[in-house]
């Protein structure tokens, strides 16, 4: 393993501290715990909180912002967040108008954030949530019950951030995350798998001409491995099995993101794209917002995933390009 | 070798397609070139022009915008761009102050940015250019005469883009961008090398525990190999290197860039940040602006440069913290 660290067991805390300084201006780190926090005054609105554990950076640290998060929760790499981080960071972040969590679909984070809202609830602090599982990969995995939280979180931060920029009530975010989660659907491709610094080897071998589809952002185990093909035939693939589930139809109106892995270039993230434009336009879908990059990684994966939401709502496309302040947007 | 691309021949055009689709709020790529211009009404002011291989996106097509770049000319993968394309991305940019052209020192760049400006000079667009040389690795190299230039060209888009915005004449674009050249200085550390498509194997073999320093963006040498070493390590060693070059005393002010070169995680660049920042404190340096990302990267390798502006001037702080619309900054 060679990696850009010092001692593994430290990699969160350095990590934060990093982070903390480079971005001074936009977040602060909460003496003594995790937890990053926008530096926003307050606003008299909803705030969000979501988090999880480290390796999917800029998820979720860099989405705190101005119209996005209030706070994120860091656990160790690939470990849920404690409690009483969670607690943590809806103190710091409630402004009287309640805190709504964003929870990806895994079974440690579900019971830790389920924990840190009861906390909050003993202090009067009024908690929604809802829990993201946009991976349509596979049923039940590794760490999860149902279906896996990936790179469509971020989407979810988004709309949701835009919403609540706008003064929506916390009923009325939690509303419309519940009609917003069946329209977020995402699904991945592996070519190597993640190395966690503290087991110092990759989570998985693939072979050199060997690819891996739906596999998850721990490692969890996907659905098929096949050869390497080209990249139109990958685009083809993921979207066949988004069509699916979907049941799409001409001139429905969406929103893609093609995220990467962490390991992967963004020229191959772009040729990637320029693929499922092709693809979705024979599909006769408006594409009517675009994202490519990495925003949910899996520390040094090579591989990406591609995110569909169905625009049901015209004003989720208001949210999603709405302006906010923050690092990795 | 295993990416996702079609046929490495389509790569460059393939990309700048999934690009202009990506973010055609922004840019365009303008018909039957390589080059990715931005959508910004004509603003009576200098445009700024710069490119070179591809292989190092986010640069330079991701920071075309409002307050950076007015276009970016993109070569086939590490292969300088021609003249004919980079003047037509002159003609394209220039509003009727001039074009002020960003060079990194590469001979084929150098050459072939020459001869656009005689080019434009035939139809009497004034030109006037500056040649970034910021990595003090190595002087001369496999594809330069003295000094490559690597990561600090992305802040010397942003600076002068920052410059050009306030209404700077072409003179004065020339007059800053030639004390602030000096003030620029980077170096590197490569963990692995990329892999060209068209080439289909890493450009240099390192053992699994061995480093290099110095190592250029199209992995040219650098200065020495050695096993790979702790963070903070490797964080003095960059360090030292630039204190030679830059003399500096306690209370200088500076800004500091670590610069991922595609297939770092961000969580390695905060964790370096983290042990720059420690060592920055100790020589007494005041570090009034910080970013930390991909920005110059060599496709897929593994490393990451430290970028070091001395503040001379107050203004280039001010022009570094000005907003800009881009995909990337």
């Amino acid at each position: 393993m060679k990696k850009i660290i010092n001692d593994p067991a430290d990699i969160l805390d350095e990590m934060l501290e990093g982070l903390a300084f480079a971005y001074e201006d936009l977040v602060e780190r909460l003496p003594e715990t995790t937890v990053i926090h926008r530096k926003v005054d307050h606003n008299d609105k909803v705030a969000l909180v979501s988090g999880g554990g480290s390796g999917h950076e800029p998820a979720h640290a860099g989405f705190v912002g101005k119209g996005m998060l209030s706070a994120a929760v860091c656990g160790e790499v690939f470990t849920s967040p404690t409690p009483d981080q969670i607690f943590e960071a809806i103190k710091a972040s409630d402004e009287g108008h309640g805190v709504f969590l964003i929870i990806k679909n895994y079974s440690g984070d579900v019971m830790n954030f389920d924990m840190a809202k009861d906390l909050a609830e003993m202090e009067d602090i009024p908690v929604e949530f809802v829990i993201v599982d946009d991976d349509v990969a596979v049923e039940d995995s590794t760490y999860t019950a149902g279906k896996r939280g990936i790179a469509g979180t971020v989407l979810v931060h988004k709309i949701l951030g835009g919403a609540a920029e706008q003064g929506l009530t916390l009923a009325e975010v939690k509303e419309l995350a519940d009609k917003l989660i069946p329209n977020i659907k995402s699904i991945g491709v592996a070519l190597k798998a993640a190395t966690v610094p503290e087991v110092g080897k990759p989570g998985f071998e693939l072979a050199d001409d060997e690819i891996e589809f739906g596999v998850g952002i721990h490692g969890e185990p996907g659905y098929r491995r096949e050869k390497i093909k080209p990249s139109k035939e990958l685009a083809k693939e993921l979207i066949e099995r988004l069509k699916e589930e979907f049941q799409w139809k001409n001139g429905d109106q969406y929103a893609v993101l093609v995220n990467g892995m962490g390991g992967t270039p963004l020229m191959e993230q772009f040729v990637f794209m320029n693929d499922v434009r092709n693809l979705l336009a024979e599909e006769g879908l408006h594409i009517d917002f675009r994202k490519v990059g990495d925003y949910m990684t899996s520390i040094d994966m090579q591989g990406l995933s591609l995110t569909l939401v169905k625009l049901e709502d015209s004003r989720w496309l208001d949210y999603l390009n709405a302006p906010v302040t923050t690092i990795s947007w």
